[in-house]
């Protein structure tokens, strides 16, 4: 494109710096003319519109995903067309999509390998800031995030959840949709609101421009899996979904058949929306409490000096029945987990009389927020009391294993916790170039360096790359280090041997090393 | 036995009304004499005389099971004595199992053949009430139970854990037990209380008998399921344990393999005592917060007129992580989950400092002791407001599907809250011929009778007698029915063809009922 600054002096900058300038609303209209000319020359090769709203993490997926889903005489089976919105915060990812890469770095290679297959090879697959777009879809998947304004609460009455850019995206949508297109909301919402949000602001927007046809409106929330393996996650996870009336849910199951592999990816057909969007957070929340009951029990088996990752190991082999109880470890991590509670307890909030409340929910929620902290005291207790003119080196700062994305990690109140006792941080991750929650924290390209002039070493995150060399260095590190371990990296053995080259190590959940001194 | 009133004048009167005479300390004396030469007659045949302290339900099927253990030649491996005390509540369990039937029914055939085989067949199994007997035996195994002195606690500093039986128990064994013989305690302990209590007294009675080998005691929690599979189950489930030694634990190990089906049921060998005690603990607090946390999303879901029971089931799909949560219902019964997460809360509670709580634990324990009430204030809903003069038939007092055992069952709480609010109960049970728990209730042989004059029915226990053609005979019932399931029993089509036929429905977890207007 052909944009000067005489045109357009407003800038979106990519994380790793690259500034492209913001198309003006002229340039825009025509961008949805080339792409409406587009979409008839892909109907004709039997390719339907699609348009994703959102190029966020979830979005960019389901773009790549749908670019390679195919028909049954194995022709791509879609055109896609990735739309976010043309502001400073959010442009520049519609020109990184337009040159085949992900705005958000991946574990995953499928994903960079299917957005430039869908950009450069099939040709199918585009990105657009123009909110004017949705005219030429005939299915529209909105995949815009919504959140609470805190997730620092202390009852059910204050949680604020954030419905603003659902509801634009929607009146968006409504304004240039096709009569006739289905709309499928992925969005985990609280029960209820995808009917008084989206389905509302559809219907005004549609009888503003005297649309009488039925809205297609259905919901299926997104399972995905973050990690090396993203993309399958996607088509190969079962899904839950509803409409609003039968052709709504039967047009969102053809959709969803289309690219979820059918034999391990069963679709779930719910009676209603609000069954759906309650099924996504009663599946985290159950997550989310079995985490907080196991942390409970970490501290009591702490305290007893016992080895909690051997008693759980002992219970899971009851398949079935207890083969989903949790491990000990530094803390919740993610984007979903510590949110999608809060939507259920919103949603109970607000129902008649004294609405419901979800008691052993929101003290998981409660439990989960503070559960790093634990891992602080462990620091402050390994150091003997005291981390002023302490160096700590923090092993691991994205919010799990694998995994290149430090929004919402763990490792992020406990770096803030181990500051705030006055010690000097460095931290490392294999899949992080920067840390943007944590700018003041050095983050190092590699674990000798960070481990060099430490006084202490926590194991935050389980990345394959904290391995029996990275402990075996450890051993020979030239001054006395203390050692916490959050994830259950070290073995007892290596434990023991780390101990006898004249190191301290605490563990959580592992109160046996208590027990044999290896504190000491 | 050759037992005269001049002899004795004390009975003990079995729940089925058999009154056997208590024996006195002489005839007990003369019975152990006649246990010693039997012992080594049994001996001389390759059998191990052990001795299991406490015929409850537990001990009883260990009993059996251990009967039928045979070594690797085929022949019985195990000379039983299954012991009891001479009281008026305990003695009568000891010649009813010399007559070769379980003192307290079991819906498991298997039991009663094994029993009848080991005592009338094979001839390796009775049962004492002498406290004298322990000398003959190489291993004791110690199946008594320990309660709280009370379920209803607002917090861990009331609860008052009842050791008195045990410590009875294990003075008993310490007074007259062989040097050398295992001890093996089977009774769900607050951690460390094995050793604190048991070994304590073991060791004190043995000093004064001037022993000064070293105690062999080793712990392995019982993980039997009640119902029809009791036997099975000893037999084919997997058991933690660890000794106060090697030996201990060595020795352990042994005899736990002679009567394990080793390719289905692994052993799980713990470093310490109180690991094991602290597994079973947090195997039942397991269960108990999962069904604590689905109780709470299931007010939420019947005020939003969902269907749990299919959101639940679209969650299950995830194996692995999530196959575990629980379906809605009525309650939690038995003796070990309501019991087992306050045995944790107390041994936290008594740790130096101000101790280590459980919050989401004690949540649970409080929100499943009050779950019945739910299914009592749908009963109200269901019958409009008032349930003076009104008769429900409650189907199902015992506290699982298939089990004839009523202790703790939910439909206690359920049946007294019913009274309260006015109601005359007829309740009905399969399994149960009376109900020691609830002796004013009712409790009539068939379901017809039940049902015949009643305004309302609860489904209260999901036993396989409530079927299609029940449900059919409600649907032709003379007149209108107030119908509760709490255990989703009546399928979505049954309850169509009950609501056309006149009835009303409500049931735990089925809000899309309310929304099909079948409480109306």
């Amino acid at each position: 494109m052909n944009i000067s600054d005489s045109n357009n002096n407003r800038w979106s900058i990519s994380p790793t710096g690259i500034a492209y300038p913001i198309p003006n609303d002229q340039e825009l209209d025509d961008s949805v003319r080339l792409l409406t000319d587009e979409a008839v020359r892909q109907r004709s090769l039997g390719r339907h519109p699609v348009v994703v709203q959102g190029i966020g993490a979830v979005g960019t997926a389901v773009a790549a995903v749908l670019s390679e889903a195919s028909t049954s005489q194995g022709a791509p089976a879609f055109f896609v067309v990735a739309v976010d919105l043309p502001t400073p915060s959010s442009y520049w990812k519609v020109p990184q999509l337009n040159s085949g890469v992900a705005p958000l770095a991946s574990a995953d290679p499928e994903l960079d390998a299917l957005l430039a297959r869908g950009v450069h090879e099939i040709g199918n697959l585009c990105a657009s800031a123009s909110p004017n777009v949705y005219g030429i879809a005939e299915t529209i998947v909105m995949d815009i995030g919504v959140d609470v304004a805190s997730r620092e609460i202390s009852s059910a009455s204050e949680i604020e959840v954030r419905f603003d850019p659902l509801r634009s995206a929607a009146r968006a949508v409504g304004r240039t949709m096709s009569p006739t297109a289905l709309v499928l909301v992925e969005t985990t919402l609280p029960p209820g609101t995808c009917e008084t949000e989206v389905r509302t602001i559809l219907t005004e927007e549609r009888a503003r421009r005297g649309i009488t046809q039925p809205l297609r409106l259905a919901y299926a929330y997104e399972r995905v899996t973050p990690g090396p393996n993203y993309v399958a996650s996607i088509k190969r996870t079962g899904r839950g979904y509803a409409g609003v009336d039968e052709e709504s849910a039967d047009a969102a199951a053809r959709f969803l058949e289309q690219f979820l592999t059918a034999s391990v990816a069963p679709l779930h057909r719910f009676e209603t929306i609000a069954s759906a969007e309650l099924a996504k957070l009663l599946e985290n929340s159950y997550r989310a409490v079995n985490i907080a009951f196991i942390h409970e029990w970490t501290l009591l088996a702490e305290a007893m000096q016992l080895d909690l990752f051997d008693i759980v190991e002992s219970i899971r082999i009851r398949t079935g029945t207890h083969d989903n109880i949790r491990n000990p470890g530094l803390g919740v991590g993610g984007y979903c987990l510590p949110k999608d509670p809060l939507f259920a307890e919103w949603a109970g909030n607000r129902l008649p009389g004294h609405g419901v409340s979800l008691p052993v929910t929101s003290q998981a929620v409660q439990i989960n927020r503070l559960m790093p902290q634990h891992t602080v005291d462990l620091v402050v207790e390994a150091a003997g009391g005291d981390l002023h003119g302490r160096t700590i080196a923090v092993l691991g700062a994205s919010y799990a294993a694998g995994i290149g994305d430090s929004r919402d990690s763990p490792s992020l109140p406990l770096v803030q916790g181990l500051l705030d006792h006055g010690a000097t941080v460095v931290a490392h991750d294999p899949y992080l170039a920067d840390w943007p929650e944590m700018p003041h924290v050095q983050l190092v390209g590699d674990i000798e360096s960070a481990i060099a002039g430490a006084d202490g070493v926590v194991f935050a995150v389980p990345h394959k790359q904290y391995d029996a060399n990275v402990i075996q260095g450890l051993t020979s590190h030239p001054s006395s280090l203390f050692i916490v371990d959050a994830q259950n990296i070290v073995s007892d053995e290596q434990a023991q041997i780390l101990h006898d080259t004249g190191h301290r190590l605490i563990g959580v959940g592992k109160g046996h090393w208590l027990r044999k001194g290896f504190n000491q």
